[in-house]
């Protein structure tokens, strides 16, 4: 149970559809099904490969059936990612880039200007990024996490309405607080989890997923991690190691009645970490490539997506030091272009990891949305002779 | 305690001091006082020339003394820009720009690309951007002001911890929402009410600030009205109408001990209005002259500055209806210079009329901060031959 | 002879090896290879199926053997896309993206102040763009083809030192002239013509390639073209209809020893011609997607890639009168997603028919570029079941 | 006359008006007429008290009278500025703004991404950008001063087609290498000078102007210098040290008939240096500050302006080494105002110089120009008490 986050809050009676998720037997993740990647992970495979980083989640699941607004069902949360960890309130240098903007990512005018991420990326659901956010200020705040009197936060988010109440506001301080304040190292629970509890990711059940590249030692051996709350897509344009296997799925999905037009719906957050020293001008540069990992996938970056990305650099401690002068290192941009690779990969990579772990969730209005069929994705790489382990 | 809003809330009892706000007789504005300031306003001289443009404020003012985190002393507040008024759900065009960052104006990736402010532009203090972005998409899906399931609310802030309990959170969704249902068209109270309670501008005491400009009719005819959001600025840069007025008004600000380094601290949020059919790029433009007319006054943009405009049209109704084509109508880049003058001009003056309508406020721990004295303002302009109306 | 352009120019004698681009019989494109593309193409499959759009080259090769400085040898030329024709200087909408800046496109502050593309875009080699910019400049002002009495033409390049003697400066403003007098809509010449006929594209033989989509009727059967000049990548990334096509033709390439690194080197300028009615903001989103279409070719858009892109739309004729108010029609962003498809998919296809297009060429000191080998191409996608017309 | 610098080229006789430009007594500047600016300038008060930096003019001035396109006459240059000067090809990291984009600055995606500005900036007419751009990569790349086999010249321009033969092209590669070539520190020529020649602002004589700040000890004693050239404004906006100046002097200017519209016409290219530490998100911050230095005297970047800015630090010599980890240092952001307000003041201040330094000029069709006249500069500023010396 130790990757179950299991939450409690103000009198609440909770049904934690978290044991649920909670991995008895190791789940399978992508490569692991055969799926076959590029370029090397690092022993996690997920976004804690760069030292320091760590990921917290708070998954809220309760009630069943009709919509009640305030009521539920609810199947939502929040997912803390600390560049530096929970007890470490040094900065790091960021970037970020808005591919498609209709979403929130907040904070992000002090990212340009400073250069500087000051604390955690939160990612929930679209209704709680204003809780979510004055709740980072609060807890920054509290434990002296600013330079200033002030702090600035950057919470993004995806929207889960078809599957949870999300006019109901279930999101509370609280939630935030767990997720940063359970965050860790080490394996990332990825799937319905977090704030990615209520996503669906190309007409499949989506949520959290992660990846991560080592770049080969004459680049520096850098790590690149990559965490996606990925809610983004349509079937009929998923591609997984380039081979068309949305279009071998096609089934009408549950939920067809919502998505009535076919158009692409829905979003995706991802965050990408590395230890290589990057200036903020870089970052912004790896954000960007972002895109091109989720493009692997067959993404449009449709009108309704709100496909905003953030990167940050581990390196450089002490960066943000008030008063002197401070001496920093860069990777030069001659030697950039590994970390870019890595990037695209790792994202590829994680977007399908999501896919993977998540399993078929029924929500509001017994809305259900089936997960990803293992071996329907096999048969699909198989097909095209994708099939990494055959 | 005339022009303080009480304010008292938790089982909602509300005292309505928004009655003692009311000018019983009129204060002085810049103009009023002989400030000379270059083109043609409109009837009130305020952003609600703009024909549709509703403006409301809650105002906190509660307790004195010291610092209790969580009990007060309170001085903040919440300001709302309903473009089309709060009774209509209609979108306009929009763009922004971020002169200096350090701060916050949520959902501008949504304005960069779908080109449209879906709702009001609320101003709080930088605590507060979180619940009130929450409560504001509340407001706008409970009354379907939305063509997503989702709204992503625009609001911006600055910080107003010298007199305010900042961290105490003092601002709830009961007061966004008041803000919103009060807002109305005709004269803008101004200076220490709503988000601008507790601000400070160029050491003196800030806050609330409008004016407005008629272009001629040779360029359209067009008005431009600008309210700001005042928090910004170091006493010895202030030029008033070019005179070097912070100079001339030396003595030590009472919060000296608090901006020890004497940089510049604070911010400034403004919000433009224009009838002028404008396009979403063209408006961007409009933003970005906002600083030109923030220049004017002596800013330097310091690093502590949130200096974040938004500029919206309120021509071309029903531009973001989803379906078949839509007419529109814009604005020849040819014509638009008058509309940048316009904007320049107002913006100019909308700060001085912050500062003119402020009182002088004691907020917490006994911060006090003078308010901009009309005599020594008189005094300097006369000593630069630039007063009016001598 | 038709689609080949012969160049002939003041007092010169040239060898023209453009004699050999001449298709004598109808060269395949990739879908006549059997490549599966998503979407459906205009009749011309090019990005003059935008009605008015012509596209005009200036080819110059002569020369072979051992570089001398300026006297070559020489494989370079000029491309010009003219968004109306040659003979309408109406202006059109547009907007820009940057992927990865290593390069040039003039005339973009203007394209995003404006909103306007006011002339042709022209692609070249990178050392050329200064004489194509000022010859383009020379040319609109004689023929009245501005507003004001200057014009901001834009002019993007790609590096073509590896064939030909770049340093050399041989495009003269003739071959601007013609690459905009020989513009004309029907089939558009690809492969090593124009500004393309030096260019590298994933290690093979790149150049010009055009590409197009028809959206459906209930996305308003609006046509999206792209034209790309094609100069990036590495083979081992390269993909084809998702397959790893690059991987499976490992064979070292000749210019080996000039990429060292084997880092991806070079670059691609995307243009996106529309006649959908979007306004240049949301051109802009548009010329981001063509990001898209390029990540799905395998792009990482290297550090050293200069990917800018750049999109118009027809649409909106006398868009930019300077006086009185301009009506205009706007698609809704409700309906822009199949613009976004179209836009990815015809990228996406342009980018291999440069390659498909493209014939093994010798350049300076011998250097020997081998076109993408047609049967090993079909051979790849058969091994991954991609093949469609097998 | 060392400050003078003539040119010949190519078998052409010129009559080299230039002679009347050389300094035969030392002309007042701006401080020197009184007028009172805050902050303290270094010595030379020029961008040259950046140590390192060096300013080159090419000054092209020949015939008389009715313009012949193609003949002349000429009022023309091109003007270069060398962050390290002309024997040092080691890079400067750099930023940039746009806040009006009728203009040009190429180059400038890559100082965006690469962070880096890999040469001099140039400075000419509208019509020479592209003649000047292709020249600087020719003496880049023919002194080994690229990392990359190409380079990406910054060309910026503002038109001189009032004064000047604009559509007649003088511009040559040899003037570009004559303005690089010539390049030193100390004093900088003003006024009608290298690309300044033919230009008007606010209505007067322009061209180029510069002006220094050194910020105090606690700030890091760092200097910051300007130089621009200025050709925009209208001079009933005309502000100097805040007084309304133009106002004051309200005669019809000579070429009313051209500026009919009596609309802002031309533009202003400012470029700032400083050997302050900055990294390039810092310096994008930094060219942004440039638009409140002129906005300070008037200016609202109208519609037809073309108001980019540039900046770049001389600190971290070695920045761009392609191999290993770069060490770097970074002014903390805390620090960073005090340079913010060094570049308002120090823009402040060039622009007026740039007035004040040229003469009345008489080019093309007798079109004359009137200098500033000091003695009603300084009647204006005593009326307004700001006559600093009086």
């Amino acid at each position: 149970m130790k990757n179950a986050k299991l939450l409690s809050f103000a009198g609440a009676v909770f049904f934690f559809a978290s044991l649920a998720i909670a991995q008895t037997s190791p789940k399978p993740r992508a490569r692991d099904l055969g799926v076959p990647f590029d370029g090397t992970p690092g022993p996690l495979n997920a976004i804690t490969d760069v030292a320091g980083v760590e990921v917290g989640h708070s998954t809220i699941v309760r009630g069943e059936g009709k919509l009640e607004v305030g009521k539920g069902p609810v199947r939502t949360g929040v997912t803390a990612v600390l560049p530096r960890g929970k007890d470490n309130k040094d900065l790091v240098f960021a970037g970020w880039f808005s591919l498609n903007g209709n979403g929130e990512m907040t904070g992000t005018t002090w990212v340009d200007d400073s250069g500087f991420l000051e604390g955690p990326v939160m990612i929930t659901n679209t209704s709680s990024v204003g809780v979510v956010r004055d709740a980072v200020l609060a807890w920054q705040v509290k434990r002296g996490w600013s330079q200033q009197p002030w702090t600035l936060p950057v919470v993004a988010e995806t929207w889960d309405g078809h599957l949870n109440d999300a006019s109901g506001f279930h999101v509370k301080p609280e939630h935030a607080f767990e997720a940063l304040d359970s965050a860790r190292g080490g394996p990332v629970v990825e799937g319905s989890v977090g704030g990615g509890t209520g996503m669906i990711c190309n007409e499949f059940k989506g949520g959290i997923g992660t990846a991560s590249r080592k770049v080969n030692e004459r680049a520096g051996g850098y790590t690149v991690g990559v965490l996606v709350q990925c809610n983004y897509g349509l079937r009929r344009l998923l591609r997984i190691a380039g081979a068309p296997v949305g279009q071998e799925i096609p089934e009408e999905p549950a939920y067809a009645s919502f998505n009535q037009s076919r158009e692409e719906v829905g979003s995706i957050i991802i965050v990408v970490a590395t230890d290589a020293p990057l200036l903020p001008h870089q970052l912004r540069r790896i954000a960007r490539r972002a895109s091109l990992g989720l493009a692997r996938n067959g993404s449009i970056a449709s009108n309704g997506s709100g496909d905003i990305f953030i990167a940050f650099s581990t390196a450089n401690p002490n960066a943000a030091k008030p008063d002197g002068i401070t001496p920093l290192t860069m990777l030069p941009n001659e030697r950039i272009s590994a970390v870019f690779e890595a990037t695209v990969q790792a994202t590829e990579e994680a977007i399908i990891n999501a896919m993977v772990a998540a399993d078929t969730m029924t929500g509001r209005d017994n809305h259900r949305v089936i997960a990803l069929p293992h071996d329907r994705l096999r048969a699909a790489l198989r097909k095209y002779n994708r099939l990494a382990s055959d």
